[in-house]
């Protein structure tokens, strides 16, 4: 049926601050982006976590003119993930999904692109890291691979999720009510959340079976994990936020995603691969022609979970700036990606709760289709 | 003449704390390794400057007992560069050069790697950062070049200097003698230090012409540079310590040297111009046969010598870690560098004081020959 | 006249985050706070840059609701100094000032506190660290004394200042009209902007004679300074923004402000000298009671502007965090201050161009009159 | 018999850099100090770990030389607790006990300070963190204890002990043994050997009784403590090593020793109560007189333990430096006692496993008898 056909837009948009929201708002003004038609936004803020609330808030309230609804509709409505904290030669950006029905489309004859979200309920915070989140996030992710109209689990390329953070409030609300959290460390809790949103994500596209998981299991068990999934956490999520992208017949977008997996922070293999599976075949360095063709990169950055690569002993947690191994993992990942791609501007999120095998990264592309 | 035959060995021993000369202990235990016939050590150095001085006087003790001399004597006789901070996935090592001569070799037809070493006298602190220096360091570097006996200053590929920091107790000794200096601001004064170094390297391999120069170009005109030389100070140092790595017909050493730019951090054709000035001819990604040959890389790395990449802003001065940009610079450089050689434990420091052009890395590699 | 009188009113607000005004707003709603009421916010904001443009922004939302103006005249009305990134024990807060004419009033006896506030022009980026900017500061600061209905110098006991930060754009932009800047390097030029305040406020208050300043002396000549101003810088500020506090006969306020100078860190004996100027005595440890009386302290700390106390050298330049001697020296400072008020919920601002004597602390304290 | 009085010496030594122990050296050369008098020493380093290590052997070295023994014996020999990072006022410095007999001595009249030393035996990686450290800790405090010749436990005031941190070669040694450790995270195993240690320490100063104790409580019962002890751990030692400082009436010594609480950061009370206990009574401010009789502070700090003071909530944990709030800790603890005693190069050391209840410091102070 015509109305089926749907068209999905990727618009990739450099921040000069985390309040720079300029882009997005030309866009909107010459008609370019419909407001009503954003999916989901995803971006690279630069600065800490209070950057990332501050680029949230001014994408909201610009988005409220639009749509005529409050700031925290906005919220509610579009799923908003931001990734903190840039590395080394990560240049801040967001990207906005859209999409849009096209009626009488011509079948463009390939799987194409395209975009679904879906949230889990609110989580209680005793419910964080446990198999009740890894559950509700396998049935959001199920249902947002729905709402992006994919027939099959391999169309699946990228899955984003958001899921709450631990925060001493939280803690608080669930000490009151007599409930126990899995960790009364902030950090250790919201990573568990982490954890238990990746296997989610494991699960729902068949990756892991539900029944190989039990609690125990949740940030120990590293043979467990999802290669199409990335999960950041924020104390402004209550529920899990998914986007998912892959491909369907029924989209005419101009766009293809795919992935592939870095074995090793060395592996440049597994970067051709992605762009492979996204229709941009290459053997060796790309032309500048081909480097165009890449809309957007995600990387979801591993070299934090090993102390070394190829046997070789680094120091990313012992070094002066052991602290902040995440940073530095991701400043790595998406300069050996860049360097392939010729774009330093894609996003690199780090955390490798049940994501990807320990010391790899997982890497989707979406490239424009060849004509 | 037969004696003129020299053969030149390069070690690249890992470290397991800045402390560990276990490698170079063995060696010297089991005669691989003649302590007389070291002509020079770099080492890649986790921590902060205390590893350094911490790792420089566990081998001055080891040396020390092999050649039956002093620490200190150890100290004066070896040129001894720690490059410290290690960031991401830089693995901690040392290079021992060796040199020996060689009694009635085969001529091998092929220049092959030399290395050379020389001093400049003590510098006055009042001298640091002037055309002073400039001129010292030319004159040592133009030494240590014939030392390592090479004829043309094309088979010149990597100069590393270590010259002196700017401290406390320097710049009170300045004030004393009521002599001014550079600045008197540490962390300028020695930055400075190390810019004249660079430029007395660049005048040297005649990149620049002495003529062309005066004191108030140093830091300033960034249009200046050297582009196979690396430069770093230390407190320690109290003379410019210069070693000169180049290819001679004279050496039969199974190994040859050769240098490349990277334009930018991304630009990795770069680094296989320098393996193919190396020896080693590859389009593409290189087979782990050839990776085994590399044995060493050195890679001078700019990242934080500007503010974008190919029109992507970054925020390697601005984001959190912004007082770090160096160790930052040196984990992208590292990383991208070794997604390509396939090895990580390669040295990468960071500096960009009239070393190469702004933004730019330059790359030496020792490539063992083919045969 | 009775209409001269003034009342002055101090509201130190706890902040459980940046985006958090929920105080102000309880205030607000209550009545207990007239949002036009309002002549100036201070606050110690946790986190970077971006936390103090967050804080703004949600503070700018808030009282556009209540004056029924936009966010930007908000900003354009109120001088809001955000002073970003807490260390050790500081609690972030923001204080509020508000004015409001009393009808009628009874004289009560004694000089109370009194708030004023005015503006320079904008600035051009060429024009930041320079007499000029001196001399406009010295202006504000006049104007602002004036405002606030202060006879007498000797009643002024505070002034804090932001000023314009340099930015890349402002660079660009001088560039742009070929015009020269006093630092293209942005931390310096930044500094240079702080240093010209200072000194403006010092001019105003008569403690520098505008006569024995030239452009050269600006952050070279430390032997200048004001005892009684706190500056600091930020690229959201075009132009100088300046708070005077100071005692006035027309206040019938219910607090008094007065200002002492620790000669250094260890100096307790300056922390009294504050409070006996504000009307609160004491030798040695301090009650409840008279803790209690203390509304606010402004320290503005200089621990990072030397390199030892009492002869006793410390690493505050060049240990682990020496990126961040700012922060540290914040830290230390509130917690000697706090160690004698009681109270770790004080403004702790760095920054040494020209406010003190190298290595000292100034303190303005706002103390309840004592009844 | 006369035979059984003995001298404790106390010499604080500032230092220059990690490798400067040329003050200790002058003492040996002008015999002031004999090497085989010492009992142990106890540094505040500054610069990480490696420059922990760095100072230890340059102090072996120099030791070694005047003990005719090997470095590693007068590591064996002597105990050297180095604690490394300083922050804010910190100085860095050491401070070198010596013990003699004294032969036919006139009794003074009053308990002198006196010094003991311990060290358990080797402890097995798995053996760390677990009741067996807290007996084997606790039987070395009683060992030192004796060998200080202190009766009454009332007359410790001082406990320091250095435990084995875990690394990764004890972790791989326990795995190739197949024995399970407390933690394969490096850091919290380090840090339940620190636990295990201070309840050590509690138990033999019957703060604890050992029956109360199971391996469950380590690092969970917060309840559980002591206040006369501080720990930290490093990967040089293999066994934990104890030193014990309290009064005899035996002792000649011209110095006393006594400890405090500061039940909080800003609780001076406790400083005063340290003072007083080694008998420097004082209310208010110290003279200078009375200032310089302090011979040496220990303050085990503890604000990073707790997120608030006073009900103000800090940042320690969540801000900027986030990753080093026992850093920070150590810099307010020491700048708040500095601001008593007039002096910040006293030793701050951070850890608040069972040191202390949670947030308070513990201090123990050194004074010159007054005679």
């Amino acid at each position: 049926m015509t109305q089926d056909w749907v068209d999905t837009g990727v618009f990739r948009l450099p921040m000069a601050a985390p309040e720079d929201v300029s882009s997005l708002r030309e866009l909107l003004e010459s008609g370019k982006i419909k407001a009503e038609e954003i999916v989901g936004i995803i971006a690279q803020t630069e600065g800490t976590g209070y950057a990332r609330g501050y680029a949230s808030l001014c994408m909201q309230l610009l988005l409220a003119e639009y749509l005529g609804i409050t700031p925290q509709a906005v919220f509610d409505r579009i799923p908003m993930m931001m990734i903190g904290l840039c590395g080394g030669l990560m240049s801040p950006h967001y990207t906005v999904f859209t999409r849009s029905v096209v009626a009488n489309a011509e079948p463009v004859g390939s799987p194409r692109l395209t975009v679904g979200a879906a949230n889990t309920r609110v989580l209680a915070p005793e419910e964080y890291g446990t198999l009740t989140q890894v559950k509700l996030v396998a049935e959001a992710v199920r249902e947002a691979i729905a709402d992006a109209g994919i027939d099959s689990l391999d169309d699946v390329h990228c899955v984003e999720v958001k899921c709450p953070a631990m925060t001493p409030a939280r803690l608080e609300d669930a000490a009151q009510r007599s409930q126990s959290v899995v960790s009364t460390n902030l950090g250790q809790a919201s990573s568990m959340s982490k954890g238990a949103s990746a296997l989610g994500i494991a699960v729902a596209l068949e990756e892991i079976a539900l029944t190989e998981l039990e609690d125990g299991v949740i940030n120990r068990d590293r043979r467990l994990y999802t290669q199409r999934g990335s999960v950041s956490a924020g104390g402004e999520q209550s529920a899990c936020r998914v986007l998912v992208m892959g491909n369907s017949t029924r989209s005419v977008s101009p766009y293809r995603v795919g992935h592939g997996v870095m074995a090793d922070q060395l592996d440049t293999v597994g970067i051709y691969s992605a762009l492979k599976a996204a229709g941009l075949e290459a053997s060796g360095p790309l032309t500048p022609e081909q480097q165009q063709r890449i809309t957007q990169v995600f990387v979801n950055c591993g070299a934090d979970a090993v102390t070394s690569v190829r046997d070789r002993r680094h120091t990313i947690h012992s070094d002066f700036l052991s602290g902040y191994a995440g940073i530095v993992a991701k400043a790595v990942a998406n300069a050996v990606v860049a360097s392939v791609t010729g774009d330093p501007m894609l996003l690199a999120s780090a955390g490798n709760e049940h994501q990807g095998a320990p010391g790899s990264n997982l890497v989707a592309a979406i490239v424009a289709v060849d004509d």
